[in-house]
């Protein structure tokens, strides 16, 4: 037993115990949003065709305890102590990828109907990051998070100073070596917008992770639940232990709030349905 | 120039100037070929959804001096000295498994129209393996065709005998322990049929290669042709020796014959067309 | 900052964060220790001899934080967060290999004098091994620990077998299939020999750490100090929090005990006056 | 047997048929050298004496077709087939560097005797790299030959200014921008030093190979011969058809002119005769 911690020899991708962090990037997404007139700064559909791209990669993979994305990335986290495809880098960085590019254009008629016609085929690009610690896991979250919090505040001032007609270039000039807090009062004096009030979805990105919820009939059903919740303070780990600890309490249930009418609810409970005709569930 | 040969202590993925293979693989495609009802033993609109996959990935990286694909498998060889993303493993291997994947389902309707709805995401898994010399790449690509050979010369004669009325079971007992010669002569005496005389994309697999091709303006243009020709001789490297050598004749044109009508030609010569109104050209 | 934890696509050796642990192997030492008729089952001078070269290590490395060596191994680990050779695999493995070696054969007149010619060169083996968590460190350390007590006991217990007449076949018979126990017990009733007072080194292994130690006038001298303790229980790790922690309390100093005449201890006492002329030192 | 050439998921570090070079480099050389009063700019015993170092890892590794060795550093040729190890890095790194190391040390009485102590241990550390083609080889072997042309004609003006009574920063000076041309004309018409006549060891480093040679009995022995050729030219290629093909004509015997009396003709020859009382041969 004490055997296999030794590693032998050759260099292997993912060192046994080891976090494993497979981020999707979308490839010149900026493109991709022009030419299928997403919304700005944020398109609300956009993003959760993303969220639900990322719901069939977490059914697919019992042993991702944690999902995160905003803007056109998204990161799975696994296990510490996976073993799926043997840790192999290739496997879990292609069948990721591919899954998530597959998803997302299948159920781009979920989210448009007919309303937007997918114009070329998108694509992600994947990649594999190992954290050895829960602190290392803990600040890439962080990092991550720091990320769609500085762009969306920026992206926000951006786009309401070119909608009150600044041009692109005037924006950014009026936004050079601003701080947030000057962003911050821009969006206010100028346009009436406390940055506060900005759906939570655009300030803080959206975690993904796997929660049993109470249905109407008093049974409990296992749901891949969007969170939107700052991961940087220690509360949010506290409030999830399962993620580090690896154990979650079977007994505890989640309280969706107002997310019991979220498109990925819906979506997952609607799919449950059709497959158990005479037996459907509601929330 | 010289010190760029030496490779710098951390083990990269890429050595210089090997050959880089990347194949990707269907996931679960007997389940997926089954849900579809895809044609037994072979099926020529999913060979061509895959071969149509595949023209994308080689419209986008111009490094790519060959690809070959068979059943739900697609070999994409990059020239020796590509420099394309540096070389990097997660790179290459996710956005050509990614590209594939999205073009796979963005062209599911150009191949089968409104007859056949696609019912689940199909994925695609990526590997990268690499070749130091010619002979190792030739020796691959072999393999690879001898691969297809094999099992479609038993596939053929499985599904006739299943069509003939056995079972599973019965046919596969029949064909149990037979040779080719064995096959061959079940093929013809109790089907009538001339294995030679089966399809040669389902006996040998598409070759795709960037040719030029004549058009009927007396102009050339360059399109990715599918070829289906035997790779295990010599006489394969000799008349295309720009894989090999990676200089193209660019005063030499390639006849497509019979092909000129193939689904892949007719694709490019109308998306070359719908981008230029007006300049319209033919075969 | 955050930035750099995000490891780029290239597969690197050393992740960020893990322990490191270098371990050296003796290659055909069976055959050197017959060669150079070193003493069984242990030979002290060939083990000391051992541990001087990895002295020079430890004094050439100062992000080593605990060495460990028992027959003809030694493990060196390095801190978690060491930069050294930007923790390249190849420069740590043939660096530590190189100076093991060297310094065995360097000091092979500092143990045995003139008493034992070199025959030939020895040589070492030398791998990386990477452990995410400090539980993972310790399990190895308990691994190569328990290691050494069953080998010992099972040699202790094999030459005295054939010291008293028994020929080696014989003595592997009589101990086939015996435990633990059965072997103290042959030990104690033929031999009158208690197990327990075979000498520390030999039933635990020597275990290196840098250490701040009193001298006659009342300075401190930082050394490397041998140290044959239990690594399997807790107690081992609480005694030296620095280990883990990183973080030595620079106030304390350790207490030699009988340790003082160590030729380890000597060693470096003597190299140190020698450097010093003048100003020698003396515990 | 084709299967086998597929590397299967994990990185591997070295890839089946390249040629794997392993280089070993003196640690600290410059002060290594200056303590033990080396001759400058170069000194024979101390070059022979890597020489010797190398031919122990020859000895010890068939598969190594050819070593090349200049000021402080040596390269190991093996096979492109070589199955040694199976081609693992961190074995074939630590093995090649410790047993270089450790035949330093142990020869270093063999070259010196008694008129030179060793003063403290020497250090190497060794690297692989790895090769595709045979062109990569010996542009690798180029590069490495040109390098000893370059610093030892800068070397030997440099000394010889330094002898003539200029300092360090003079004789710098003086050379600073200077072809080769150049320094072959100060040291010519101010040190009347032909450079063609410096000893071609000097200026063209040591290669080594496994040859046959004729003893005076008529017989046979292989011995490992120094050999001081151009590499960068084809013909050196031709001459020794057996390192690209892999084959030797096992008739033919190398000539050894005027090396008959070389220090490791002479190391071998009497290595071959102390082990065979009764049986000693000569050339």
């Amino acid at each position: 037993m004490l055997r296999s911690l030794l590693q032998r020899g050759a260099v292997t991708t993912n060192h046994k115990n080891c976090w494993i962090v497979i981020r999707i990037d979308g490839k010149g997404f900026h493109k991709f949003c022009d030419v299928h007139n997403f919304l700005k700064p944020n398109d609300e559909r956009g993003l959760n065709l993303m969220n639900l791209a990322a719901v069939h990669v977490l059914q697919e993979f019992n042993e991702i305890v944690l999902a995160y994305g905003q803007s056109d990335e998204y990161s799975f986290i696994f296990r510490r102590d996976t073993s799926v495809y043997n840790r192999r880098r290739d496997k879990l960085i292609s069948y990721v990828g591919s899954l998530f590019t597959s998803a997302y254009i299948f159920n781009w008629r979920t989210i448009f109907q007919d309303t937007l016609e997918l114009k070329y085929p998108p694509v992600f690009d994947s990649r594999a990051v190992l954290y050895p610690t829960d602190q290392n896991l803990r600040d890439y979250m962080s990092w991550r998070q720091a990320d769609v919090h500085i762009n969306n505040l920026y992206n926000t001032s951006f786009w309401n100073l070119v909608a009150s007609g600044l041009t692109n270039a005037e924006a950014e000039e009026r936004l050079r070596g601003t701080l947030s807090s000057d962003k911050n009062e821009i969006l206010f004096k100028e346009f009436n917008i406390n940055y506060n009030n900005v759906p939570v979805m655009f300030r803080k990105g959206t975690t993904l992770m796997r929660k049993k919820v109470k249905l109407t009939n008093d049974k409990k059903l296992s749901l891949i639940v969007p969170i939107f919740e700052d991961m940087i303070d220690d509360a949010f780990w506290t409030r999830h232990p399962e993620i580090l600890s690896g154990k979650s309490d079977s007994t505890d249930c989640y309280e969706l709030g107002d997310n019991k009418e979220h498109v990925l609810i819906r979506y997952q409970i609607e799919k449950h349905n059709k497959r158990r005709p005479g037996a459907e569930v509601s929330l």
